[in-house]
């Protein structure tokens, strides 16, 4: 089942159930208003969707929408809580040495920040932000949206928590980046809105590139129209799962909670590439003396896609611009 | 005026406008149902809310509750964002130096971290939490509940955007603290749920003592009974249009944003105690060559709470025990 939000006057948007191939959706208002309250009440609202969903792929739907022009949101225009974890090792390493850090693995635990979730950017709006001169950069991720989880709840039972899978634009501003590492407080200046993919999957659209908490396929990264990388996101060193039981060892999650796979990197990073541009700047660093690639100019615009085995999109594509927030860019 | 929220079935529970004196409170449901909802739309129901306030003073409504028995959730049980800052430079210096760590003081900008905001604690509800060997602290603090702030507000513009003014127990579990601050990352593990006093309060009931975003007051503390310290919150380094300036430099902060203080700390905390366990300690690690004062235990009880000039609490008073959490305690 493919789910997504199309943008209205209200602060959650309509929900949408989407056809497989994202060519039609219909608003799932009968079931819920909006994805928020769906996965708030997700064993009542579940089969209700996916007979929706059903009956849409059967063309049994009349007047279903052109979902190819749906105005949309990110799945979840906002929600209550937004952990992002950082479990690629070669995207650490990378990063700490260009920042010229320690790599602290936090002994046997994930690395976890919690990010902005109450104004999430919707997957093709610009992203409008103070200025060029923070260091702009675009991060490929994996995210997965939960019911409610308990405090205390293991790993091996968190499997079963994670209703939906998508894709994240988490941007960045590198500028700030390393100032508030060194602090320890997390990020602030430097986690501007992030933004969602089109559509988010139940877990088993994804069949079997669905296993071990991790979705096995490359995430496809362009900048300005150019292939940036195709790292594949399998290489996690910790499941979801494995986030979901470290961020609720003192903590209630409350369904809506979104956890990431920090940006997608690969060992072969020569090969495949990247999921961001500090990565790529962090290789050039260690390999030519140098960071040879500026970050992101107004104007510029990210796409981050990934294909199924048989090339077609699963979540549809982020595809947005950065922009400056003094032009007035309305969201 | 004076606001506060009842436990009820729904997960925003339902908004109370409480007398001065915090003995009588009437439902605002005519109004708003929850707070979330009337700070979404402050500036049609602050004017509805403040009559419901003045008719309740003059004795006029009938059959108001006794707030005195009310069964309380945190003013806001849940919110978009909790942004919680650490201001007070003695708190800052003394922590540092216990944890082994430098104080990175950011340059110029606030420490600044995000917390969980999906699953607030009420004021005299039982915190549980996983382990006694987790070091549970109290962290006693001012936090302001905000309007929408917009991307690029200036600090003397952030000012008329705080719409209220409550404290907090910010919880934290201190055996996870200096490793997760030496990921850089923030707090995950060592900052379960926070909780807010009993009621929250516009600027104005503070009268000469709001001044320069800073509440000129002490908060006084107390542990199992006894005073532990009653420093004074108007130490802040940053004041809070300070704080949400650099909150806003990147973001729009939704309206229902919680800023805080940080724990309140004074340089004279010989005389005036401390906010926290975790700072007294390392008082007794500077003065005396080791921490001698034990984290909290299972059954222990914290109060905080600020008394005004003529000796009338504000805010009513944090009061709540920390228990185990695999004793199925309930919230």
């Amino acid at each position: 089942m493919k789910l997504a939000t199309m943008r209205d006057r209200s602060p959650d948007g309509q929900l949408l159930v989407v056809s497989r191939e994202l060519q039609r959706a219909v608003k799932a208002t009968g079931v819920a208003n909006s994805l928020l309250a769906a996965i708030e009440s997700w064993p009542v609202c579940e089969p209700r969707l996916r007979a929706l969903s059903v009956a849409l792929e059967r063309g049994e739907i009349d007047g279903a929408l052109d979902f190819t022009s749906a105005d949309l949101a990110s799945p979840l225009p906002r929600t209550w809580q937004w952990l992002d974890a950082s479990t690629f090792h070669s995207h650490s390493v990378l990063l700490a040495r260009a920042f010229g850090q320690a790599f602290d693995t936090n002994g046997a635990r994930p690395l976890m920040y919690q990010g902005g979730s109450d104004d999430f950017v919707g997957p093709h709006q610009d992203m409008p932000l103070p200025s060029e001169a923070d260091g702009i950069d675009f991060e490929a991720e994996v995210a997965v949206v939960v019911d409610r989880v308990p405090m205390g709840t293991p790993a091996a039972d968190a499997l079963g928590h994670i209703k939906l899978v998508m894709l994240a634009n988490d941007a960045s501003l590198r500028s700030f980046g390393a100032a508030e590492k060194k602090t320890g407080f997390g990020w602030i200046l430097a986690k501007p809105a992030t933004s969602f993919s089109p559509v988010a999957v139940t877990p088993d659209e994804l069949g079997a590139a669905w296993r071990d908490g991790r979705m096995h396929l490359p995430v496809r990264v362009a900048w300005n129209g150019r292939e940036f990388g195709r790292p594949d996101a399998g290489a996690m060193g910790f499941g979801f799962h494995e986030l979901l039981a470290h961020a609720a060892y003192s903590r209630n999650l409350s369904a809506g909670t979104i956890v990431g796979s920090g940006t997608v990197s690969n060992a072969d990073y020569a090969t495949v590439g990247s999921g961001c541009i500090a990565e790529l700047r962090a290789i050039e660093m260690a390999e030519r003396g140098g960071a040879v690639t500026e970050y992101m100019r107004f104007g510029d615009r990210v796409r981050i896609e990934v294909l199924d085995a048989a090339g077609r999109s699963v979540f549809g594509a982020i595809d947005q611009r950065v922009v400056a927030a003094s032009a007035g860019a309305s969201r």
